[in-house]
């Protein structure tokens, strides 16, 4: 088994609140990441995908394919997007780092089982202090 | 002379647009940036003071100093922050990283030069891959 | 089960010798690390804790709250210090980075499990070469 | 147990290629990384060692003697090498990220392990967005 | 007056050499480096330009134009290929860092020119710890 | 004229302070870096050097001579060493970051200018956040 690790960028905005939460509640929970005019980084995301590399080509999976799908499913979703107001698999959840990165492996996983690989991790920065990793629902 | 340097983060939401031009316009001159539901950035900035060293101190400046002063000046009035929105130096300007990196500027010249050193650049950080350098009016 | 990283960062002096050994015997085990007019290090902490998210935060641990309890027990007692003649917890133990990973993992377990999360991982990296990760005692 | 690792540079040239495949099969196969005229990369390699911390040194491993065996087993045949034509132990395969990591992992296991300490992992970055890990083979 | 800068990367094969030296020679002159079999590197290009932001824009430049000129002068030409056999503007010069640095100047020149703005500098990192800034012929 | 940079690191022990102060004194003025026991670094030296490429090899300077140099006349003096205590040229100056740049700037220069080059600039990260620049006495 060998694992082939992706690396790929998007940047976007969000906020951090509870709609059922007054502006002063939201705050006190969740920060100045609560602010309600949004606030936005930098997500730096790595996609862990596992397998026996192919001996005819030396592969688990080609990069530029997984690249590919990582751009179809996600970025194409994220990148320079609103994630609360914008992102279809993120309706109705707090737009955190932990429910993103579990939406993120969501969104991926039947696409890399289809290509006959197994997705291994999640791994999203949202900055290069605060990052999230998720190895699916186990 | 001494340069020194001290970097900052702060991370907000913004978007590229001109008012007057409709929705397809911006798109066409500012891509995905001009999307209305804004996106964001981990913006890194580095301020480079010049003078110097403090024959007591051995320093240009405190970097502990400059770095409150950047706080103060700067990061309180755009980390978390809606650029185009909240941050009283960019209204009416294109929230452009240029002219971000003009603003700040002129937000830090006066504090640096009351502080007995002098600015000599404003380095702003939008991605790793792109980066505004600002050396004052000259 | 979502793993959660807060990466924090302190400059410490330290030196690796064994009090028995005399001057030349430590070179020849330590090297240049056994100077013993110290040297130093910026460190940089990698902290990893799991659990599941709670529903109304979206949050494993409020990386914030992950950061001021690492700042108290591990921080505070380690930055701008000398870890052989100043760190409680470090004391008549050789100050190797796996033995300061460990330390570390033991002042901050205690009051991650308090939090109701679990500490998984503590990552130290004395350069960018030189790295110990450690998962407790198993 | 605790966990330890030492990174590494190389930089080397190769191409990816079947020598059944015409230049077209090839091109369409692999890429842009068939050219038959070599690229190259600096890649980083990243070696995890696991064991118990030596009582008397406090190390599992001096990390100097492991990258002197890492020079001695693996940089020396790669560095400023073609991987193609003068690498023994890639003789006959194909030069992917995922078979150079493998090839990495047979060289250096018997060497750690005759050191005392277990070899856990081999990471190789051929670029900072495509990454290899290998644990053995498990 | 602002700076902008568009980092940029490359893969490529080459070797220092001088086609009248021995083997010997070129060893002794160019260590290494002068591997008749080639080695590579990931080279970071970073570049300069400099101008007054357009009051429409906010841009001295818009950084996706400067990066798709780079692609086109540059990249094409160097991503993935030889340096010494298959680059036009490097034939019969010597593949060094400063004469690959001089020559993307002179191929981005007259473009950035043509384009309204001047080019400031060309930076090229061959590895992280050996780099080449060059300004043009003055 | 083309500019080439070495990096380079070096791990040392320092405090802040002036002899002439009391303890209480040192604290106010140089904070927690006035620490008696020391604390310590891992510096990043960047160091520039600027002249015409020699036209038989394409280099303005080796840049292995250039490291061997910054070894022989900067790193052996500073690397594993306590920069308060041990180093020659820091004698009776107080060890800021401007201080230690403008010092390896005077070691470095007469040799840099008797292999035929001029050094341009020192540069010297205490941290990623404190960064002094040194161009010379002008």
């Amino acid at each position: 088994m060998v694992y082939i690790i992706r690396k790929e960028h998007f940047n976007s905005a969000h906020r951090l609140f509870r709609p059922e939460y007054s502006d002063e509640e939201n705050l006190r929970v969740f920060g100045k990441c609560s602010n309600p005019l949004w606030h936005g980084h930098n997500y730096v995301l790595m996609v862990t995908v596992k397998g026996e590399p192919n001996p005819e080509t030396g592969f688990v999976m080609d990069l530029k394919i997984l690249s590919q799908l990582i751009d179809e499913k996600v970025l194409q979703k994220l990148d320079h997007r609103n994630i609360n107001l914008e992102v279809d698999f993120m309706k109705d959840k707090l737009a955190s780092t932990e429910n993103l990165a579990i939406g993120i492996w969501e969104e991926l996983e039947p696409a890399v089982h289809a290509s006959g690989a197994k997705l291994h991790m999640v791994r999203l920065e949202e900055t290069e202090n605060n990052i999230v990793e998720y190895f699916g629902n186990k």
